[in-house]
């Protein structure tokens, strides 16, 4: 396996859909978009897109698949939806009830899958424009906080922003704000900056979800909306059934991030 | 009347709903964008807004109403969708069968209307950008052309891309390629540059909706992702019951076009 850097994003693929290789999808195939998953069926399909169309900020849908279609059209070829995640969680009523490499067994014909844009993409147009990247120089998780920013209701679904952190020298704040501005389908540009209060973080030490990063003296606090929102919204509303990926078990596309910026 | 070009959004929409104009909107409320409709039922809304993700450049939602909602919450505050439009056109099995200033007497509980942006708010740009927008100085629509561009399909929708032709000199098409592109909510950049052939069109003294307009020697032929292409896809589906705007009959929202650059 030491040459999985190495290899492309269908080659990841194949060897995820065959069961070789079941780890976190961080650090590999450089360069190409990865994609958070979430599957519900087509009854609550409508609401959903309709919600991530009034909340494109936390949920940028980059594909959506035909009803009971394993495939994509644009983001990759030769995939597998049901098989070419890493690892797959299973929720019913809202609960976390199994945790699987492959959903074949549960795929059925009325399941819609939604291919969601990750911050990975801009957290790699970030180093390469200079801006260093915390959580990533410190091996952790990027430390993720609720808001009181309200989203904008569809049908079922509605809640508030979730968002992540990644602490900014002030001299490279407006470089950090262009860079992932030219990037929309992946979150773009952050939604505040240096003022944690005002959306109604009260701790930085202690993150809702993922790891705490220390903030040096010269640098600010900058927070993105999260692609964690949308799963966050989806188990508000307790579905009697959702697959989604487990976090950092991401898919692979045939996308790299570069034309993304420019589509 | 002789004061319209003075009046803010709300004071048109005011005065559009109580029957007082219904006339054509283009130049009013200069630098407000303007927005096309088409309104469905409830059971074909899924298909079409997914036709719209799948094809964002000639169909851009700009905001979806909930079902049997006349209002809106993003573009416009106290509007009625069922009489803030001047003139509006329903189709019954694909025919177009009553042309009416209010369709307040047709709502149905289950009607989504869908708010599309429209390449009036580029074209004021492109001015002020010092490009001249030929069938705008001439008085006349602009061309508009069927071509070989095959859309993603969605559920019912499929169809092919609709285009506008601008000429603009040579040495302004990367300018013009520029402003458009900053303006994705409202088909944004070019699709082609210079060759009609490639895309199908075999005649631009013939355009297939719209005027013809004049090439100047040094001119080329600009041709972008157009907003007919999202009626054009639901007149071939022929459903039941359609309500669109009449040509040139727009919503006046309350958004600057400018903002669309920047959100």
């Amino acid at each position: 396996m030491e040459n999985l850097n190495k290899l492309s994003p269908v080659e990841l693929r194949h060897l995820i859909r065959t069961g070789k290789f079941s780890g976190q999808t961080s650090g590999l195939a450089a360069g190409f978009t990865q994609a958070n998953l979430v599957i519900l069926p087509r009854s609550l399909a409508y609401d959903f897109l309709l919600f991530a169309q009034r909340n494109p900020k936390p949920c940028p849908i980059l594909e959506v698949s035909d009803a009971g279609s394993r495939n994509l059209r644009q983001f990759a070829q030769d995939v597998d939806l049901a098989n070419d995640f890493p690892k797959y969680r299973i929720y019913r009523d809202g609960k976390l009830t199994e945790e699987v490499t492959s959903v074949e067994k549960y795929w059925r014909d009325d399941l819609v899958s939604f291919i969601i844009g990750c911050s990975f993409s801009f957290e790699a147009e970030l180093i390469a424009a200079g801006i260093e990247v915390r959580q990533i120089t410190l091996g952790l998780n990027v430390p993720m906080y609720n808001t009181n920013i309200e989203l904008t209701p569809a049908g079922k679904f509605r809640g508030t922003m979730v968002v992540s952190m990644r602490p900014i020298p002030t001299e490279q704040v407006v470089k950090a704000v262009k860079v992932t501005a030219a990037m929309p389908k992946v979150h773009g540009a952050p939604i505040q900056i240096g003022q944690p209060a005002k959306i109604g973080i009260k701790d930085l030490a202690h993150p809702d979800y993922g790891d705490a990063v220390p903030i040096k003296p010269g640098e600010v606090p900058v927070f993105w909306p999260c692609g964690v929102t949308p799963q966050n919204v989806i188990m508000q509303v307790k579905p009697p059934f959702v697959i989604t990926h487990s976090p950092g078990h991401m898919l692979i596309t045939d996308i790299k991030n570069t034309s993304l910026k420019y589509d």
